[in-house]
């Protein structure tokens, strides 16, 4: 999410920063812009990639305005073609219009949209993003900011929400802050401010960093500044989702005042501290997202570190192949291995995370048949247990495979040497060497839905009983 | 370039090469289909991305057939949005048909074409593919391996062509070997050969390698296998395009035995060896194409090794952007640098080439602007002075920086510390290390075209004296 | 609008219906489908002609099930690329679907869209159809008739609404039965009912005539086949629109039991008989809407009926020109004069009304450009002096050139010889003759807005002074 | 065809030319344009209506020039598809280019295609303009009318020919004059000069009538006017194809000094005249190209002319619909009954031709099930016993019903209570009426291919033996 206030070329900014922010969704995006002069909106959204979706100066040119507020869309549902629930939302009323991005996900949104509907409310998408717009435009609070407490009172779950309105850009994050909101000032325009999802966006379009929200905080944003406001009583320190700093966000962004590059490098090293291993003759990250824990690793055990494995970038979206030879030539086409620099050596992997093991076991399988000797694999993050409740995409605990399997059955699964993760304590550990002053949301590894699990409660309950957790022992 | 015969998915195994080729042109893509059963032809080509033109399974669906053609396209010239242009090109004739893609570029393209006019030939486009297909129609004699050879005669300069005809592939490669191509056969399937420019593409469709085309040499394969045939007298040794390895190809391909991977490694140590500079905090390549020579580097100087410079995978397509200002922010997006790995570190960073020099600069500030101390630029190869003939896609020699400046000319419009390259004896040792057997074409630095001027001739001649070619000496 | 119940092909058959109600909006179309045996629906409509909409099997494909609701879309505000507006409109509900199409125009709409937003409730487009929506959904009634009862009373207008529900079609139409609604029954499947705002799609789709609902109805559908309820306590003779006759049904549909091409005939003959001209060499209508009043003026006469304007039926939708003498070009080509039938001849054209009476002046300089002696401008209707608000697409009254000027004022404007009304009586006893047992809602022509002013009363009583309203005495 | 020199807007001009001429090609349309001053080409052309084709201001926007050339496309044959075969084709040569579009064709294209492909001449489409570019082309002569004359020297067949060249348009008719093209002069600009393929193009557009071109004749047009030669030695009276009048030219062009519409009133009176039916209550015409005959046929017989047929406008191109069903209601929805004018009445029947019969028969049913008592179907053309080679699109012999029945057995086929054709000499009388100094091409109705057989010979001479001829006699 993204946006910008008072800057004459509000919409090709927030086109940048989604090129930046491409990452943490990749099924859609939009901008919505707000001309305060005309007082006129234009919007263009579409399932797609960024550069798809905003293809043509001509597309740019309509969107018309001195400010903006830009959204990536994913989803982890069935709904993922549902084009009116991408972000933003542009709603019109007949006194005011606003546009609504939301991050995260909302753990009681199913009961509250059961009583508004009850009630007569209608509902246009499987978006969470609707769901605020309903109970802001339903709170009779006299002003905007008291009808966000309205609402934040109403929901729970991790989130985050920008709103572009008419006399503003309005902001608020969850109690726990699992998804802090960067704001910044553009470095030639004084008087236009921008909220991120992610600062390695400042850079990128020539901005700077101003603040970072925390726990329960809301923002008002205009060409004079920031106003800070809170929905919660008492000031909380901030939980910020692990998953980001381990693999979703970008190395050049910083959050919480943890560099997430620098994070990475250290869980590589607390990997490689907790790691017993004498044999090794290389060390390779699977690319992109572990090529740094890799090269941390590399450097605490004094390794070499090495490109054996090249992500083909022009792959993008999977094609469905029709039979299951080509289906395995596709999985086949994604990485290839650099034989020559692989053959006949001892390797010793790195990945950020397993989910379902199944990608694990394929990139296996390329080393041993591209000539390695043995393959080590060795994981810059716990095993996940659980399943993520707070808007990260990932499988359901069903398909978690560390909540199945012990350490050794997954090694034989994955068909690697030896199989080894970070501990929880080293974790926690090597984020809180960069900044003290912060906690990690740490629910898919232990369980702990400190943020609350909603309509989600009886269903993980029943879960729970089934689950294989020796690791937590 | 990429043609099968024989294998019932010969579409599909065309659209995985095709991925795996999309380096080597960017601009279009185009599969042809042949079916030996039904004798019937479908082709589907489109400027774009291969994921881009092969999109959806009812486009897969008409390309049925056992024996495929494909290729993705570039253009250095005005031409590239002519459709007709993108290889391959299918010829309907009265009595036979067959589809035809090109790699390289004929210096007498242009004489020949005036020729041909002034009898009355049409051409459709500005395609060099489609001055072969006339010559071959226009030669009488009796054969498609005999009508080739009337073709070589007639033609200079660098290349390699591949005919998907009905009775088999035909493939030849110029006098030179400047690009060979590579052959190869379906693992599961005997009988299923298939040639490709480049062996990265064997793996990736489950296939193995069989032979590498040399210097003039003229095949026909079909389901019993190759036939091999010359249209030159005398065997000469292949002089590979140097620009191959050193940017060109993908690290795990294996041209003229030498792995692409394994010569960019030796190119980054020689660089290094060559080089007296005793400072350097941390060496750093250019994403993605220099990361392996900057290792090599990094790995013969001990010094470590790191990863400052992210390439943002999203960017693709440049956006022409209305104003400078945000122009500025284009270039600033396709690679962010990740401040906290350069700040106050004296950088070595590596590249493998310069052209106009203009990138060099841009990233050189970004270092710089994130706080690093000085940047030390490397290049791992020597100075291009001279314009390439041979269809590698370069500028003209007018824009090549190092035909204008002097070394410290250079540095100076850069904004790096000290500037150096690599000579071209260590270039071909280096090469040499792993093959001795086979020769570089160098002529984009020492300005020897041995496969031919043609039309360039006086061109040439006439760029020469205004050179600056103190490197040569 | 068109929806039928129980037929294995109701898209297609959907789509025929609307091919055959085009002429009732050319500017979106959509078919909503549902299949009672695996409870899934699919929607697809999207602006365009109902051909371009539903252009390839593809698209039909997708529309699996055995009940649909479809309607083509037409729009005289600005709102006209609203995609969401475009009907049907479909809505999922935690509980149930319906999908839901709207042909009229709630002259209360903006107070109850007011009323409702103040409560919280969110448009999503600006389209009437919206707005049942939302009143049914609030309505607590406990079943599906009985909210319908509660929406009827509260808004005001003429209107008729067809809802695709899960347990079969419900449909009514507005207190005065402006705009009737045909109910049929598939020729060979006796189980499949099916309702249309027109008779003429009976024919074409392979059904024949039931039932027509008149003032207040209510009706539900299933394969049982049709129960009537009713939301007003008296029943009322209906006051069909009368523009349906003069100009907008098709001539091949029956409304309230007046064949339309009977009723055009009369309107021509009656148009003859109040005509006391005695020159004329021929009769000519515009086409195509007033070819067969003309044939009654002329049998009426006895004069000789010919074509004498073809209308270019390739033309379609109007290309803004960019200048002036190109826009004239465009006017002149969507009607061409054959000048040999018209050249030296005193003609008497037929048109079935005037709006603006911008077309009249174009057709009547056609004409004399192309050599006629005299033209003499006969209407079959009687001059329109009052906007329509119940739904009918038309001109503001500030537009309505009888509403401006006198009789001899017009014809100047024209450029026609003469020009001559039918009067209202004349209108009345044309129909009458058909079906004495029916009314016609006359408001266009007497002001008589007999189903309710509701939000336009202010607007339409300032505008009230201002008319020149002489025709009326 | 359409060609215009020397305005400003030629590729608005041609658009509007273009819709005038959409009656004679459906399934393509381009535009190729030149530019005097900045001697700069540029063309767009597609598979489509014209609307379709040249849809927004974009397109039109970069047809930039003041000359251009436009052609509308239709294809009998399977290559309908083949979009490098729509006309126009623009060429660019080394030393000049020109755009060239063709109607008609060409007997003995199959022998000289042959002929050029052995000598090594490659085709792109299979389309005889592109035969012409090459004949034209090869041939060595000094200038473009030689080079006309050499080519016309070598084809047989109907046709005529416009090319948009760098000096002007050039234009050339068959020896035969089967299809003469009008030259026009824009109304208010002196010095533009166009051509067209119907003069009914002229007042569209804002131009006059100034020359008609005759059996054989070449002419040159530019800003100063137009210069005539001739490709044969002596002068022919043109013999035009007969099918123009019949149905296949617009109402309101004149032809060889002949208007459409006035002949097809003259061939409905022959065809009363020779009629010696005594019943029939009433006359309709199959809309829409034979209503003029029918009201031709009612005027002379002096009975009631009447609409009881109406064309869905909207239908547009066939869908394939999937099953059996849904294709009789596909027939059905192209033509709608309006019922209460046929119901109980004897009805004469009028087309303007038969081919395969079959839609004949699906109108009489129609009109059966509608309720009409008896239909007489009155043809006003002789029938169709030879196909046609000179370029009108027509099914081939053996699905011509006229040369497989007798009249009793396609009236029995067709089940119409009588069957009546005009007759020949009925035909040549009617259009001699009004204008004796010309012929007709009877080739369809007597066999008579008086422009040469070319390739067609053998195979039209060994379908002679089992053509039924009876209606010769």
């Amino acid at each position: 999410m993204f946006a910008i206030w008072n800057h004459k070329d509000a919409a090709h900014i927030s086109r940048f920063a989604l090129l930046n922010l491409q990452h943490r969704g990749q099924q859609g995006a939009g901008i919505s812009v707000f001309d305060t002069e005309t007082s006129e909106w234009s919007i263009h959204k579409k399932l797609g990639l960024v550069n798809d979706v905003f293809k043509t100066n001509m597309t740019m040119d309509l969107l018309k305005g001195n400010s903006a507020l830009a959204g990536v869309h994913y989803s982890s549902t069935g709904y993922f073609q549902d084009t009116n629930g991408i972000d933003p939302i542009k709603y019109t009323f007949i006194d005011q219009s606003f546009s609504i991005c939301f991050d995260g996900n909302i753990t009681n949104a199913m009961s509250i949209r059961r009583e508004l509907e009850k009630e007569g409310t209608i509902f246009f998408s499987h978006s969470d993003t609707e769901l605020f717009a309903h109970l802001l435009r339903q709170s009779q609070a006299e002003n905007m900011i008291k009808k966000i407490k309205d609402v934040c009172r109403r929901i729970e779950g991790g989130y985050s929400v920008v709103i572009l309105a008419e006399d503003g850009i309005y902001a608020f994050v969850d109690p726990a802050g699992l998804r802090p909101l960067t704001v910044g000032q553009m470095n030639n325009h004084n008087d236009s401010y921008l909220i991120a999802s992610e600062s390695c966006v400042l850079d990128s379009i020539g901005a700077h960093f101003v603040y970072e929200m925390t726990a329960g905080e809301i923002i008002h944003i205009d060409q004079t500044g920031y106003t800070l406001d809170s929905h919660q009583k008492s000031t909380q320190l901030s939980m910020v989702e692990s998953m980001e700093y381990i693999y979703f966000a970008r190395p050049d962004s910083t959050i919480c005042g943890v560099n997430v590059y620098k994070a990475r490098k250290s869980l590589g090293r607390y990997l490689a501290k907790e790691d017993d291993i004498t044999e090794g003759d290389i060390v390779m990250g699977v690319p992109n997202s572990s090529l740094i824990a890799a090269s941390g690793y590399a450097e605490e055990k004094g390794l070499p570190y090495d490109l054996g494995l090249v992500k083909n970038q022009y792959i993008g979206r999977t094609f469905i192949e029709p039979t299951q030879e080509l289906r395995e030539l596709g999985v086949k086409n994604k990485l290839s291995v650099i034989s020559e620099s692989v053959k006949d050596k001892v390797i010793i992997l790195i990945d950020d995370s397993i989910v379902r093991g199944t990608t694990s076991k394929q990139i296996v399988q390329l080393l041993i048949e591209a000539g390695a000797k043995e393959v080590h694999l060795r994981i810059s993050s716990p095993p996940i247990l659980f399943p993520n409740y707070y808007g990260i995409d990932m499988s359901t605990s069903k398909e978690l495979i560390a909540s199945k399997f012990s350490l050794e059955e997954m090694a034989d699964y994955i068909g690697c040497a030896t199989l080894k993760f970070l501990s929880i304590d080293a974790l926690k550990e090597a984020i809180a060497l960069h900044n003290p002053h912060m906690s990690l949301s740490l629910s898919i590894f232990n369980g702990d839905y400190h943020a609350g699990l909603g309509d989600y409660k009886q269903l993980f309950e029943e879960q729970l009983t089934s689950l294989q957790l020796s690791y937590l022992n």
